[in-house]
Order: structure tokens, then sequence, then C-alpha cells
């Protein structure tokens, strides 16, 4: 199906590297489930914003060997790991030419397989440096439905600011793509809270996968973020900060409600995470506009004005501003 | 109605003080939720298991004053409190005579309301006190639809052991009562965590209108209770305590997870009992059957094995074993 796509592209790269930087997003609806687990069809729509400059920038070109070979900050990643057969694969499957390899080069400044949307911003880097290589002359969907087959959050990192992901409703996936939203919120301020920068015990694939099949409170969750998707664009279009925080964040919740419903339990919340959700609560109930929103991870993201920054930042530790 | 299934019962005290324990109860397949607010009609069953020792002792004498005194763990309740009002409104719907008023003494051997059934057996104590003090003779089923009508859960307190809380479908409530099941555990330890005896932030009653107002997850929750319940009485007829474990940890954590996704949040989990439920979690990765169960509050209920407690509590400080 892919291929099909890409035939009428160059068949050989236009330059020696291609390179191109995406950035990380945060769902403030989260993505959770998936209807083709092979295409990375999600069952629902998502909505995110982007991180600004904290994304994966990757060079690529051609390798001689008849191998890829990966460099992920500046380590190469070994050829029995799950993560290069993972890449190789994608590779294969968007590759012009079977006996072409690739040097793939990637450096992230956040962390990696925490619950930072790595995966995401990695193969949407992956896939414009791709398309800056071959000089690809393909329309945004298209790019983001190669990004979704490589990660399903990564279609929305092609943008910054506001993106949504449409599931669509098609087998073959070609209307389940991401788009820019027309909305801007200029006082928002994300703040990332590293709890844990270890590698998650369950990954989000497979968190994800145990929810849909196991989780008996699952069943309402697209109720949940149909809900939850018109009010918080009803939010953005008025430059409600609160209610976009709000709805952010008992959209986040429900999703960790839905994981640990499932058998056995998936809970990515450690205790400094806890530690953190009560302090923002506590800070909410005195009266500031503060929220969070937390990934398939134990890291939580802070929303929150821009004006109110250096007063949290004393009420709460090493926060990491985007 | 309360009044009607009395009338036939002595308008005068027996004796000068009615005195009686009630335990406490802690289930493993959750009440959560009311099909009436007034009543304490549940919208599911529940299953539970008594605390032996640990529960509330209540001495009941007639006041010659036109009052109501009440003294917990020697404290005198202030007659402004909400707690004085409550009893004293359970004790006006139960006694013979409107003259007469009471000197309620109770002493609980747990934290009050934090998560540990105070007012479950708190209610069930004053009841059994109350009967005794008159010399009742009614039927068991009877009393305990009245410890359900001053707590829900305290309808489960009569008994030691296994009990199932019936949610019945009469709108007067007159089916809705617990009754002793015939299932034993002898080598069933439970421990209680006590991570916080603070009073809650939020009771659970208001936790429990949150949730079934609110939660968009709370649909599921019937489903998920009656497909538990089925699952660990089949447990328990099998003696299989694993199983048994596993049902009560994720029917635990499922109710704990319709409350995540409730507008605004509640969430009982503090730091440290996220910190314990990793253990657990932990100890059981490393093949040991120990599990836990969490009620409306921050504290863990271990459910464990005779026979593992010593090394249990090498891994984790402080258990109370019951």
């Amino acid at each position: 199906m892919l291929a099909e796509l890409l035939t009428t592209q160059p068949k050989k790269p236009s330059k020696l590297v291609g390179e191109a930087f995406a950035p990380s997003n945060i769902a403030l609806i989260k993505y959770w489930g998936k209807r083709d687990l092979i295409l990375n069809l999600p069952i629902t729509n998502s909505l995110s914003i982007s991180l600004g400059e904290k994304g994966a920038r990757t060079r690529i070109s051609l390798n001689s060997a008849n191998q890829n070979t990966v460099l992920l900050n500046g380590h190469l990643i070994a050829h029995d790991s799950a993560f290069y057969k993972r890449l190789s694969d994608f590779l294969d499957s968007i590759k012009p030419d079977p006996q072409q390899f690739y040097n793939v080069e990637t450096t992230m400044n956040l962390p990696v397989a925490a619950g930072l949307a790595s995966s995401a911003c990695g193969f949407a880097a992956l896939v414009k440096a791709f398309a800056d290589l071959y000089n690809w002359d393909i329309p945004e969907p298209i790019l983001s439905i190669l990004c979704r087959m490589g990660s399903g959050s990564a279609c929305r990192s092609l943008w910054q600011g506001f993106v949504e992901w449409h599931a669509g409703e098609r087998a073959d996936g070609l209307d389940s793509f991401a788009a820019p939203l027309p909305y801007t919120m200029p006082d928002l301020a994300i703040g990332l809270c590293i709890l844990s920068s270890a590698e998650k015990p369950i990954s989000s694939r497979e968190a994800m996968r145990r929810t849909v099949e196991t989780s008996t409170l699952y069943e309402s969750w697209p109720k949940q973020v149909m809900f939850d998707l018109a009010e918080i664009k009803q939010a953005l279009e008025n430059q409600d900060f609160h209610n976009m925080g709000c709805i952010a964040e008992r959209n986040a919740l429900a999703m960790h409600a839905t994981m640990l419903a499932t058998a056995p339990a998936v809970c990515y919340f450690l205790p400094e995470t806890v530690a953190i959700m009560h302090k923002i609560w506590k800070l909410r109930a005195e009266g500031l506009s503060v929220f969070f929103t937390e990934d398939a991870g134990p890291n939580i993201k802070i929303l929150a004005r821009q004006t109110d920054i250096q007063f949290i930042n004393q009420q709460i530790e090493s926060i990491d501003w985007v």
C-alpha cells in the first residue's frame, strides 16, 4: 500500500544527506487504543500540542554496506534489538529500492522511551529526513500517514502548535492522518517534570493493546474522547486556558484509569508522579490555574500560563519549561 | 419504614447498658455507587471479609438529658458536627420513643475516617448495642438493613468471615441486606498498611456520588462487579488464594479507576500508596502470591498467605496483620 503512494517519487537520493527536525508532541486528548495493530489505526481522534525545540533531529544517507546502521544519541543500536528491527522494517517499507540501505543518525533532546513521545518525534524526523534525501514531492496527509505507519502519534509530529489526528474509517488507513489546527494559545507554557528517564517497564504499544483487550472500562473511552474533543476545541477557539487545562487533565486521568482496570494492571504512576499530581491539585485549590497531563509513562507535563511559571517553579522542583 | 419493622419490639430498655462489638470489614468486591442516596441502596452486590478483632465496641444507655451524648475514643463529639447530626438522626429513626435520648460510647481500634471502614463497624456496633439494650428479637436481615441505613457497608459488619451484600431491587430496600457466605480461607492473612490516618480530603459518600454522576467510565462498573463477583466466589469455593487475590486487586483498581475519571478527579492514592502497590507488584513478579486491596482512602490492605507474613514483613515496613 505504501509502495503505491511512493511510486511516482524519485528512486535515487537527490543529495548525500537528508536532514530534518521534528518536534515531540504531547496529546491533550489522548490516542489510546488501536483498531488495527499493523497499520497503527486508532479507535478515536486525538489532539496534541507540539513541543517546540524539544524533539528529534535525524540525518540519513545511503549506506554502502548491505544493512542499515542506526545511531541514537551517538550510540550504535544493536542489530538484534527490537528497535533496530522496527526501524529497518519501516525503512524497508518506504525505500524505493530493496538494494538501498541507510545510515540513520538521530539525536533527541528528551529522554527516550519514557513517555515523552520519543518514538513520535523519532519517526516523524525520519520520514522528513527521508523525504529530504529523495526530494519527495508528497502532500502532507501522505507524509502524516507514513509517519503513522512508523509510530501512531508520529503522524502528529509534522507540525508545531495544535494538531488533530483524524482516526478515519477506512480499513487501509488512507483517511487516518493528522492536520494542524488553526488555534493558538500564546500564554500556554508546558513544563516537563522528568521523574524517571528509565525505560518503561511496559511499552505504550503493549499497554494500549492490553487495555483494549482486557479493560472493562475501556468501552467507555471512545465516548469520553468524543466529548472531551468537542469541548477542548471550543476552549481553544475561545482561548480559554482554564477550560483547556481542565479537559486535558481529565482526559489524561481517564486514560490512566482505563489502564488501571486492565488485567494485569498497568500503572505508570510512580510515587513521585502522584506527589506532583497532589501538588498541582493543591495549587489549583488555592486558585492557580495549573493542570497536568501524563502519557504512557511516569512523567508529568504541566500546563500553565506563561505568567505563572516563576511562581510554579517555587512550588515544584526541576521543571523543564518548553 | 424503619419504624414499622420495629413496632413489635420492646419500648423500654431491658438493661442499663447495651453493649456490642462489630468487626470492620473490607470489601474484596467493592460497594461503589448508590441507587438511593437516602436509603443507602447500592447499584451492585459487594463481598467482604471481616477484620476479626479490629472494629468498634459500643456501649449505649439512656441519657436523662434531652439530647444524645456521643463519645468516640474518649472524645466528646460536638453537637454541631456533621457526624453528631448523622448519628442522632439515625438514633431518631430507630428509637422506640421520641422522648428517649442516649449516651453512646464507642471505641475503635483502627483509624477513623481513613478508608478502614470505621463507619461500617461503628454503625454495626451501634445497632447491635441498641438491640442488646432493648433486647430486640429481630431476624438478622432486618438488623443488616438497619445497619445499612446508618452506613451502607455497615450491613456487612454483623458477621466475621466472608459476607455478601445483596443489592436488591426494591425501592424500599427491604431486599437489600447482607448475609454470611459459607466459604473459609484459613491461610488468608490481611495486613493493614496505615499510610495516613488523617481524615480523608473527601468522604467516600461524596466520592461515590461524584463518581456515579460524572465518571464516564462508571457505566462499565456494574458489569465489572458482576463478572468479578462470580469469579471470586468460584475462587473461594476452590480455596484458591491466588485467584481470589487477583480478582480482589483488579476490582479495587477498577474502582479507583472510576474515581480518577470523575470531574473533578478523586485520587486517594498518596505517593506512599503507589510505592507499596509497586512493591507488591514486584514481589508478585518474583513469584510471591501477594495482593492488595484499597478502599476509599490512601491505605493499603495486603492479602497474603499466613505462611508468607514473615517474608513480607522483611520487604514492607509497618504492616499491621489482622
